[in-house]
């Protein structure tokens, strides 16, 4: 049996007028998150962690933003490459734990829904995911949303 | 035997006449974290690192800084209760790595008592625990402690 | 068999006139970064997250920048420090995943290289080396390189 490590990182500026999707998760907010495709920052760096646990690249490598196929791309889709490399390369989940950095909303009332979406999308148990939020004290972000991601695999 | 993975960061930003406490070490230092419990920015890292590898939710799940219970709460309180989570799921502490990012105090001069004092925190030996320290080159974070922190876990 | 694992995190600020190295590869740009040694940002934070995986200290305790020693030193001399610490302690690099965060240049058109230049540094297959960037997205940091490191090491 081997095993690998990865992290993943993401942030997007907060921007009026556009749905906001954390995880997987549609979020009642009056902002959402600005970027080529849908924005989801968990999503990003949970995908760029699973990329860089196999050395598979990473979300730029696979669908660059200069590519219009990819405009406001549910990013879904990239998380699904990101399995495939995995699966490719011989490995599995055991699991994957990650921190939001952002001013608001407020994630804890949304924590549990948020994880069993993130599951459900990476084909692991809710209890092999871990969402945790922060808001960004001291670092003058409040515009921002800033996703740390780490991933376990074993073969 | 399985293994879990787990990250946590936290930041506070530096305030005149508050005690400085770092990895649970009381720190001469004209300035201390600002923040609802003591402000200790390693110690609350570590312990969403914990909490998040057997995806027990995070901090502020369990002590809301809404709540004026934890209103300067001594923060070893909260790392009590991120060991007995890991316990409880069946999971015992590998190695613990963090990662300060500050402009001063200096830490590589009190490096080896913080690693005493984690260590004895955590129930673990100094040479599980990783304290390493860093200026925040160009990120105009001098106000601010940013505490990174990553943990191995086996059942 | 133990496992242990580590995290690593540094920034350097860019400067115009100055060489650029980033995980041991000269780069063709108008800047370089700064800092007391040849700031390749890359290296320092794996050299960080091996030594902190085996609890060694950090760069700062073996290179202080206030050695002039180390001024404009190449940064391979850390890294070889780190491996000769982790090899010492039992241990061996099972892989390590890192995420570049700068404005520019573009790294993935490097990035197969850096995979290259980076692994054969460690010692490991290119495959046991991830190399991911991003761009920061509503950070404020455009004239900054920051790079966070994993490692995953066996004994
Ligand atoms: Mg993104
Ligand atoms: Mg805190
Ligand atoms: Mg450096």
């Amino acid at each position: 049996m081997g095993m690998r490590i990865g992290y993943g990182f993401d942030s997007h500026a907060f921007k009026a007028g556009v749905p906001l999707v954390i995880g997987g998760l549609p979020i009642e907010h009056p902002e959402g998150l600005a970027g080529h495709s849908d924005g989801d920052v968990l999503l990003h760096a949970i995908t760029d962690a699973l990329l860089g646990a196999v050395s598979a690249g990473d979300i730029g490598t696979f669908f660059p933003p200069s590519d219009p196929r990819w405009k406001g791309a549910d990013s879904r889709v990239f998380l699904k490459t990101a399995l495939e490399e995995v699966a490719v390369a011989g490995y599995k989940i055991v699991n994957v734990d990650t921190v939001l950095v952002m001013s608001k909303p407020k994630i804890v009332p949304i924590a549990g829904d948020m994880r069993e979406r993130v599951a459900e999308l990476l084909g692991v148990k809710p209890g092999d995911v871990g969402i945790k939020a922060k808001t960004p004290e001291g670092l003058n972000q409040d515009g921002v949303a800033v996703a740390h991601a780490t991933v376990l695999l074993e073969s």
